[in-house]
């Protein structure tokens, strides 16, 4: 029995899918475990930065009235009378003419209104006391770091959605979040059908093949943030297709099937959508590879249907998973970055349908590169493997030249857009 | 006690690590656990790509010879004689007129040299026997995938030191790699000192701050391959210190304190590595930020003695400690990717000093922007959590505008460089 299926235009396809998007519940890990993770709540800042009038060099806190007269013919000597390093606080309150030795970092003494640079005084002792001599004026304020005036108390410094990486931990442990929400991972069901899958430590018999897919989908779910759950690798058969969607389905929050949507006679997946009494979405796109994925939704569960050949299921996964996962974890940028770049050579193949081309992105001087990957028989395995980026290139009958500026998606970015990319697309 | 230091230039001072970087023993695990890691060995082809004559359509696999006579006006009809999906292998032999009914990806069967597509072709039923016809000529080798014809067994796919990706976990998945060795990750040791830091869990105190060096450092390790391992936050006491610093470096490949390495009072490093006998391979970095960075060698093991100032420490990181590790996980492109990028904001403040400034990086129209982030003190807080490059600005006496073009390192990419990037700086 073959399907007559009609093709439905990216943008249209994602716009579908956005429909069912859904943001997931948030969970408390420890700072240490944060990274990686997406903020579930705004990062807010539980106090002044600086949090007390400081100083930001080694040196020493002085009354700037002291330094009237001060000059290079004129130095004027300070009695030191006290020292005070990061996390010290001095018990003397200064007076005229004396100075306390201050460490970068460590609170502002009492009476103290400049801080000299070490390296602009001259240190020496008299009679057993320790001195310091200056041969210029200070101002009022020179040198300190007011309390307050980086961030005040109650700012919001990073928002809600935002990858945790290091910089962030930084900010985290600076405001005190010893626990940390983040968006808990949404969990993805995996299975691969196809009787011609082999178990990757099997030995090659003829006409199998190893189930590659499954694996790297798992892959792509961890990168993109979510948890992976194999629920294995089944045979071309409807029953057994059929109870293990069924099942999966109870314990994840989205599930992808890989293989069995091809337009051969093997593809129970429709069949399986009738049973479940799920609503497809679509089950062709117009696009190249992945032409073939289809997408049902079951009691507001999606199940992405992907090809069962690496390259359509890998781009289909990127173009239509992702974006969902990244809005469960309440990313504000959940869909690929999209820029322009500069085809770094020719891809002559015309094509009716917009395609997604692996390539390579590289730098030159500013300019941004674009370089397909796997046009080439022999390069065609490993062009999975090279992939940064996916060239989209419309549909229509002409050919692309190097140096012709094209749009690209950064697959291996962690930034995203809140621009849906496919917007500008058919 | 004043110690006065001399600055290294940035290149020495990384030249001078790379003599002691060594490469790490590798492990095996998991297919599913080797993603995010470091191949420690070459990614071989275990077997022709594809592995027997297959055909890349569903369709009908036929006898060429047999459609020489085949037009619009005179279709040529096959009887079917069986089927077979991905996976199955025909037992049949092609004859004269005969057809197989053949799935994407199954074994080209005996007899045939050509396939047709399923939409050239009619089929329909005569007799209780299924025929197709068709209306054109096919060439021997017509649509079928030849054994071998993408990659030869044997062929390097990926090289060792490779960063595992989701493609390369399909590659390794189809060469049937169910276990992988990877790059052993190097334990790297962190140690915070300092008098003024608090627990991230404690209320905040006059004079104090929160410890946020040692997490953030502890991330920094794991984005870059490593292993952390954390043995405390410490007071200023140099016993206290030098027998922490002993015990760290028994249990870990390189060790990293933060703090403690100021031209303060209070800097208890230099008295350490004394007592360790440590060879001090420099002490200072012309470099801003991040020139109070230390570090030092004991038995073949790197001691880097980091700023306790959190953007001079995160620098400090990137730039020394990152290719160490690199190196360790037999990366062969341990090194920071340099390229250049046009500024987007003026940077107008003068520096002797090569200047490392936290930026983002952006695009438009298919050129790479670099926007310093924290040139306000309200952004400077942030800073960290904004930046993905530096901007390198070396050192001299003019500041730079929007639109000069600039060099920058990329500090969130996978991807590295062969190419030492500081050889160019002074």
């Amino acid at each position: 029995m073959i399907e007559k299926r009609k093709p439905l235009a990216v943008k249209e396809a994602i716009n579908q899918i956005l429909k069912f998007s859904i943001k997931g519940t948030s969970e408390y890990v420890s700072l240490q475990d944060s990274d990686g993770r997406y903020l579930a709540e705004d990062l807010i800042a539980d106090h002044h930065v600086p949090p007390f009038d400081r100083s930001p060099y080694d040196g020493f806190a002085i009354r700037s009235v002291d330094t009237t007269e001060a000059s290079s013919e004129n130095p004027v000597e300070f009695e030191v009378i006290d020292e005070i390093g990061a996390g010290a606080v001095s018990n003397f309150t200064l007076r005229k003419n004396q100075a306390i030795r201050i460490m970068t970092g460590a609170q502002i003494p009492s009476g103290c209104d400049a801080i000299v640079m070490l390296e602009l005084t001259k240190v020496y002792k008299k009679n057993e006391k320790m001195f310091m001599s200056i041969k210029r004026r200070f101002s009022s304020g020179d040198n300190i770091s007011f309390k307050g005036e980086d961030t005040k108390k109650g700012t919001i410094l990073v928002k809600k959605g935002t990858y945790i990486t290091p910089g962030i931990i930084a900010l985290l442990a600076t405001f005190g979040y010893s626990k940390v929400a983040v968006g808990k991972k949404p969990k993805i069901g995996i299975i691969a059908t196809g009787s011609e899958l082999l178990e990757i430590d099997e030995p090659l018999v003829p006409g199998k093949i190893r189930n590659s897919n499954s694996y790297m989908i798992e892959s792509q779910v961890k990168r993109c943030g979510a948890e992976p759950v194999f629920f294995g690798k089944l045979v071309d058969d409807l029953n057994t297709c059929y109870e293990a969607v069924k099942q999966a389905l109870e314990e994840v929050d989205f599930l992808i099937t890989t293989g069995g949507v091809s337009v051969g006679d093997y593809d129970y997946l429709p069949e399986i959508y009738q049973l479940l009494g799920a609503n497809v979405l679509f089950n062709k796109v117009a696009m190249r590879p992945g032409s073939v994925t289809t997408v049902a939704e079951y009691n507001g569960k999606l199940l992405f249907g992907l090809s069962g050949n690496p390259s359509a299921c890998y781009v289909g996964f990127e173009l239509f998973v992702r974006p969902i996962v990244r809005t469960f974890l309440h990313s504000n940028y959940p869909h690929l970055q999209k820029t322009k770049a500069v085809l770094g050579k020719d891809f002559l193949k015309p094509n009716p349908f917009t395609r997604f081309v692996r390539g390579r992105m590289s730098f030159s001087d500013g300019t941004l590169i674009a370089t397909p990957v796997g046009l080439d028989k022999s390069n065609v395995v490993t062009s999975l493997a090279d992939a940064n980026i996916f060239i989209v290139l419309p549909g229509g009958t002409r050919g692309y030249q190097a140096g012709d500026l094209v749009e690209i998606l950064m697959i291996e970015d962690q930034i995203g857009s809140d621009i849906p990319w496919a917007e500008s697309f058919k």
